[in-house]
């Protein structure tokens, strides 16, 4: 099969398609999308070397429970021991042994197929087209939010990043509190946000401080400092960035205002396809481009560019 | 009077009693501690000039209340406008235009006088001598972590930190949880706390990572770094540093585990001197020396030495 690695640079090589181990299945990708993460890591991030990817939908086409054979599936990106303390804990995402799809120790989903543990696996529902089934993932990494910290009508966030994330957890928050701004750098980006009703700033624009919530999704390092700056006194920041290199940061300031800063990584699957079987959520607009796997690397580079949102390859 | 102020470098000065005014006492000073924060401040941290210190114990001399003329008192840091948006949540700790006694826009208690707002004071019951007294403000910073977090019994908590703080804070949540380690890097230190009956290591001893809650009082950057290490997925990092200097940090760790961190200042006085009270808490043994208010200067000395603990000012 073809699919896209990286091992110190991105190539398009051919491979064995992956033989699933028991309690595995076999899944025929369809369509993937590209994540800043997948940048990150082609800059180094995590050191990661292997076949890209973990944002997919595709169609299982060998499992051992009878309800996925056949069904077009998206699938979680942690791969648990079932054994560690975590894992015990029902805390599989932190799972001590895991391996992360595309990101750690496992091939990801750039490739015409992927071998997945069966309980990774979630049915896709027909409503929601392959374009959109792509977004689960990364939305319900922006549904984590809802389940870490209690955001109520009342409460002002601030999402800051007006990138792919932010404009998920804007969806995602914007129907828990209309008292929401959207804080980004790319007026055109911002415009799509005011297509959605979400007020939104530049990031230089004289703005009203103190936000209960601030979610940090700029993937920089300089959102986490304007996020301190934006919050309230015992207010909360979400860290959502995860990116390769350390930054000069002063803690001073979050002790003194008392400040909450949240770790927040993946999430729940089921809202995220509710929400877009429902069309909650809308996807379709965020996607650029799309590109077909053998032009992978045509297509990581465009999702470099400044202005572009998500690229997706069909396999 | 006799002060000792910081206006770029540290002096012994003669000032007039200061007058206060409406709503505050007019407090003879006792005895005052020499914290950290101090010692920072004489780095450059937060800009401070005038009467240096906020860790005091005095007698009211002039008071508008009859319950307080008279009586022995310590005071609460900040001083609020009653004005502002976060003193009507009643936040008054983060009033926007607080003036905070010996760190911002304030007279401190390094001085024979100290004008105060009779809000601010708290009458000493006499069982606490005045050698404790002075600990009062620290010990309310550490009770402030217990109305953060929620530690229980169950919990396992490092305290990293084997200076003033961190043996304060080993001995309240000591309090809730038997399942707790103290980490420092001066044998000496450590050997205060295992009288406490409190285990303790190394910093670069082996150690078992996972820490529900980890508590960084080390007064230095790195201890936030070393924090981040030892908590698990999901833990908190209570952070009590705040030093002058920024730091790299690499925030991706923290997102990955979903830790929580918590930053922490200024606590409630009420269970601080009951704790004194009863004796729950031993104070005695961390003064390291005291000094004449006319020594103020080597005092100062002294505290920045690493053999030393609570340097006290007698006035």
């Amino acid at each position: 099969m073809r699919a896209l690695v990286f091992d110190g640079e991105p190539r398009i090589v051919e491979r064995p398609i992956p033989s699933p181990e028991p309690g595995e299945a076999l899944v025929r990708l369809l369509c993937a999308g590209i994540c800043n993460t997948d940048l990150e890591i082609l800059k180094g991030y995590i050191g990661f070397s292997g076949v890209l990817g973990h944002e997919f939908v595709g169609i299982v086409e060998e499992a051992s429970s009878e309800h996925l054979r056949g069904k077009r599936v998206v699938g979680e990106i942690n791969c648990t021991c079932h054994r560690c303390e975590y894992c015990a804990l029902e805390m599989p995402r932190h799972c001590l042994n895991r391996s992360v799809i595309g990101i750690l120790n496992r091939d990801g989903a750039f490739a015409e197929y992927i071998a997945l543990p069966e309980e990774n696996l979630h049915v896709v529902p027909p409503v929601i087209r392959d374009n959109a089934a792509v977004f689960t993932e990364p939305l319900a990494a922006a549904f984590r939010i809802l389940e870490q910290v209690n955001i109520t009508g009342e409460d002002r966030v601030i999402v800051l990043g007006d990138g792919k994330l932010g404009q998920l957890i804007a969806q995602v928050v914007g129907g828990v509190t209309r008292n929401l701004v959207c804080v980004g750098k790319h007026g055109w980006k911002l415009e799509m946000f005011q297509k959605l009703s979400v007020a939104t700033a530049l990031i230089n624009d004289p703005m009203e401080r103190g936000a209960d919530f601030v979610v940090e999704a700029t993937g920089t390092n300089e959102g986490f400092a304007s996020a301190l700056e934006l919050v309230r006194p015992e207010g909360a920041v979400i860290l959502k960035t995860t990116i390769a290199r350390p930054a000069a940061l002063d803690m001073s300031l979050p002790v003194i205002n008392e400040v909450n800063i949240v770790g927040s990584r993946c999430g729940p699957f089921r809202p995220a396809l509710e929400a877009l079987s429902k069309m909650n959520v809308d996807v379709h607009r965020m996607v650029t481009e799309t590109f077909e796997l053998q032009d992978g690397l045509r297509a990581l580079r465009r999702a470099s560019d400044p202005d572009a949102m998500k690229i997706l390859l069909h396999m």
